[in-house]
């Protein structure tokens, strides 16, 4: 399934690109004068293969697993947070439910790999969440001293993210967000991006929910040593997602090989789904140009996994929270260009004069 | 009416914000991981002296008007488009139209001074739209030669503006942005900036829809020109606005001031709203404090009135449209905010566990 899925992916529809562009230029507006909302409108439509795709059904995946690190003491908060927050946004009362009610977008939770007893969610308790359980593993191992989990583990937690797109595309999807939750996964998208980036750990390693100098130190040496003692090779995303990965990190990859296999196109999340991206990147060339970077995360190295991938974020609210929280408001702006490119007139229809010609 | 504006505006409510932060810090995720979120939220509390001000209701005032200096070749654009896109915008096929359906958002527009006959709209025909004719005049005079318009014409654009808000008010308002239509109106606005800012019209006279070099240097020889001959006192904006400004400048202050004394968050769009705020605060210091700003022009001079006010844009999509289009996604950023502290769980009522103390 995994190779079927990325053996389907190609490269963007230039035609249609070309004729979005065409239509965006016959807009009642001086020209390019929404800036930005141009390119995404042009470039959805090479995603689409057809000149102006309806984004009108949006939804984020939010993939929760846990993480045998999170004992080294990398994160301010203990691991029981994951679960907790599953529950959370099942009920409806986290960041991400609000934001993606906001934004007229669903929200689908998926227990991939949260450690202890199997989280049993009632739909019918679910605040209009739409919660799958599909674990892979009950938290990964620790990759301080060994693989996160096995090759299989890696294989199966891609699978689970492409079926959870076909899914969720099912139901209707015209564009989807990622999202993480698992307490100390900032430290297995760190060591992704270290290896994938071919930097040192230093160089990306953050304080993720707000750790303080000498926790920040302590990361970066256990990021280092997790490279060190898994030596994961960069040029096969199995590999690295197996060594020094994360459940919810392949589900999150999963979900990009999906979404690119069927044209649908991709907001990426702050920094635990940029990794994720990136891994996805690392199975085809094409992905990146399926890929929209929801928000610059206020986490450092950040930037330097989306300039890898030539992304430039859509928003930059200082946001460093995860969940999907910055790809809700990206999957808001690829709809309004959408709708800028589907409901807007023309000079022609609208009878507004175009500019003069002895200007300009 | 408009003193009497001016005299109900007052600072904002400390106590609702210090409630507003606190419970801030209460929510569900890691202290300040929704970045600028948080701060729109405790700045709506002050602005509305309440620690949790829902906003719901959302509304664009667009004003449109013409001037006189667009017979001086400022613009790509010929006059008759300022008409045309009213006509548009009453149809709902403008951007101004897709972006406020697209979050939520009322639209009104108003012909403060549009040139030439009266338009006539049938409230019917307006797709979803509020029209409002309530002239001034027929077009400002040329600025080049003289005043724009009278010092009693500036008054009743300010307090068509003041009155508009009112009515809006009424149907009920929780935010409202500010939106403007005018062919040539950069122009105006230049002059108001560089005045107001003592700078150079070099510093922020800028291509509006798209001029080139040599109609540039056209336009800040104009800019130059209109403040010799009229010699405004930036120190009165009444005198400012008269003399160089324009009819929907005064209106969009006035919707401004209204908002102000009124406790209602405002979002000011591009270029030549910021240069009708930046008057608006000429009338009382605590405006500002009232103001937030929807995103970063791509004109430039558009930061040096920010800064002036100490503003920071929400977002930048590379856009210089005007209408409102900036501030109708400021308008949804700011509903989100609201949201989130209306509607978002706490540690205590999620019972998720809160951050260790042995770390950072």
């Amino acid at each position: 399934m995994l190779e079927q899925t990325v053996q389907a992916i190609g490269p963007l529809d230039l035609n249609a690109m070309a004729a979005a562009r065409d239509h965006q230029a016959r807009l009642a507006l001086p020209p390019e004068s929404l800036g930005r909302l141009h390119e995404f409108a042009i470039k959805m439509a090479g995603v689409a293969g057809r000149p102006r795709p309806a984004v009108r059904d949006l939804g984020v995946i939010t993939m929760a697993g846990d993480h045998g690190v999170a004992a080294r003491g990398v994160s301010k908060f203990p691991q029981e947070v994951t679960r907790e927050m599953v529950v959370n946004f099942a009920r409806g009362g986290a960041a991400i439910n609000v934001l993606t009610r906001h934004v007229g977008a669903r929200l689908t939770v998926v227990d991939i790999g949260v450690a202890g007893p199997v989280l049993n969610i009632d739909m019918d308790e679910s605040g209009g969440v739409r919660f799958v359980s599909r674990r892979v593993g009950s938290g990964t191992r620790d990759i301080f001293d060994g693989p996160a989990m096995t090759r299989e583990e890696a294989v199966r937690s891609l699978e689970t993210g492409i079926q959870v797109f076909l899914e969720e595309k099912e139901r209707g999807l015209d564009a989807v967000g990622t999202g993480d939750m698992g307490i100390a996964n900032t430290t297995p998208s760190s060591a992704i991006a270290a290896a994938m980036l071919a930097v040192s750990p230093r160089q990306v390693v953050n304080r993720g929910t707000g750790i303080d100098d000498a926790a920040l130190d302590h990361k970066v040496q256990v990021v280092a040593r997790a490279l060190e003692v898994n030596r994961p090779d960069p040029s096969d995303p199995i590999d690295l997602l197996a060594k020094v990965g994360g459940y919810e990190i392949g589900g999150i990859a999963g979900v990009i090989l999906g979404a690119c296999a069927h044209r649908v196109p991709v907001v990426v999340d702050g920094f635990i789904s940029t990794a994720a991206a990136l891994l996805a990147c690392g199975f085809h060339p094409e992905v990146k140009h399926y890929l929209f970077s929801g928000h610059q995360s206020a986490v450092e190295g950040h930037r330097l996994m989306l300039d890898e991938m030539g992304l430039e974020p859509m928003i930059d609210l200082g946001m460093r929270l995860g969940e999907g929280t910055g790809a809700a408001f990206g999957l808001s702006i690829l709809a309004a260009a959408s709708r800028i490119a589907t409901e807007m007139h023309t000079f022609e229809e609208a009878q507004v004069s175009g500019p003069e010609n002895d200007l300009g």
